[in-house]
């Protein structure tokens, strides 16, 4: 199945623009009189019927909307840039097709790369979602320096995970159906001063697992427990 | 820590070549009497001193050795290559971070790209094994064609992961310590026939959870719900 992300919709109108409407229009080759499905990036499916072509963009009119899956858990991800920017957007692509609600790239004493392309991780995040039929987007939030962010986050169901300490497994740490938000350092680990002014606002230190993991892969890993831990404890699924 | 790889150890003396020597001599300056660490890649890690340093080889003498850490259970993921080999690749490293023993590309009925870059593979596997401390290597096999994969292997412990089908959550069908494998298709999913010789032969349909996943995303995904689930029912492990 194809769908467009279409950023106006209002009342039974879309107004399909850019990318998509070159999709739509030049390599599906889609006409007035056909349908199409779109999401609106904030959770709803919609069935809509192509009602105009013009150069810039393509009107629909809806036939009917629907709302997409919703996780029963919210997932933010703090997590340090690493220093090839492709590595970071791959992270953000994979956490995207798994499901997270929003990512904090964070500032670290140790990060070396300090800035993200936001439009660039935006787009990711517009095309993950596509690919994976997910109605709503997540949220890419501007780049925050780790004191800032610490003195933001709260620390029910926060999380550090770091390298070098004995502790839990996050899978056990964390509950189905509860909101959590994990942050994740930079390659060489947070820094001693930067754990123990998140252990001492309360949030608790975990372990991934076994393996010592990139960035980018303890970031996936932590989406892929969450995600397990909640599929794991679904009783409605078929199992 | 930076470890090395050295392709030749016998009693007590090691040969460092290739990537491994350059990156030893020329970019961390080792010399004679300098301590590094070594892993064999069939499971064990060794110190060793360096005794030579020749144009083409490096050679150490091993003061001691000991074995790397081995999970409890033994993973086989036979996937199908997709057409961006970069994401492949991909899949291969972040498969070798978080631990599996076998990748076989396996050749679908609607598997666009047929082949792979085996010697390419097999770095990526050095090099992810050398970055997440592992001392034993993943083996990818030569590709397969589906029909003569399925008469290779066995139904215990065996699953097909595929798209519209109403079936049990993967993590919920695996036990811990149990050894694992699990076929995993193309963008396009397998085919109804192909799915049909699966079940025929007894091996079990299972889901990865709510979310439409790339090729790639899934063989991760698959990875690290076998990694969870041994986590969470590890009692021996801080819990």
């Amino acid at each position: 199945m194809i769908i467009f992300y279409a950023q106006n919709i209002n009342d039974n109108t879309a107004l399909i623009t850019g990318e998509d409407m070159r999709h739509c229009s030049k390599v599906l080759r889609k006409r007035p009189g056909d349908t199409i499905i779109l999401i609106d990036g904030e959770g709803w499916f919609y069935e809509a019927t192509i009602t105009g072509m013009e150069r810039d963009y393509c009107q629909a009119s809806i036939n009917r909307k629907w709302k997409g899956y919703e996780r029963p858990y919210k997932l933010e991800i703090a997590i340090s840039p690493v220093k090839n920017p492709s590595r970071f957007e791959w992270f953000v692509e994979k956490a995207v097709e798994i499901g997270v609600d929003t990512i904090v790239p964070l500032i670290c004493s140790r990060t070396e790369k300090r800035n993200v392309k936001m439009q660039r991780l935006k787009n990711i995040v517009i095309s993950a979602s596509k690919q994976s039929l997910k109605a709503k987007f997540a949220l890419i939030k501007e780049p925050l320096e780790y004191g800032n962010y610490l003195s933001r986050v709260g620390s029910d169901g926060t999380f550090i995970a770091h390298l070098n300490e004995n502790t839990g497994y996050f899978g056990k740490m964390i509950a189905p159906r509860a909101d959590v938000t994990i942050l994740i350092g930079p390659e060489g680990d947070f820094t001693p001063e930067e754990i123990k002014a998140a252990l001492d606002k309360g949030i608790k230190p975990v372990s991934l697992g076994a393996s010592r993991l990139r960035t980018e892969t303890a970031g996936i890993v932590a989406c892929q427990i969450v995600n397990t831990v909640n599929e794991l404890y679904n009783e409605d699924a078929n199992s």
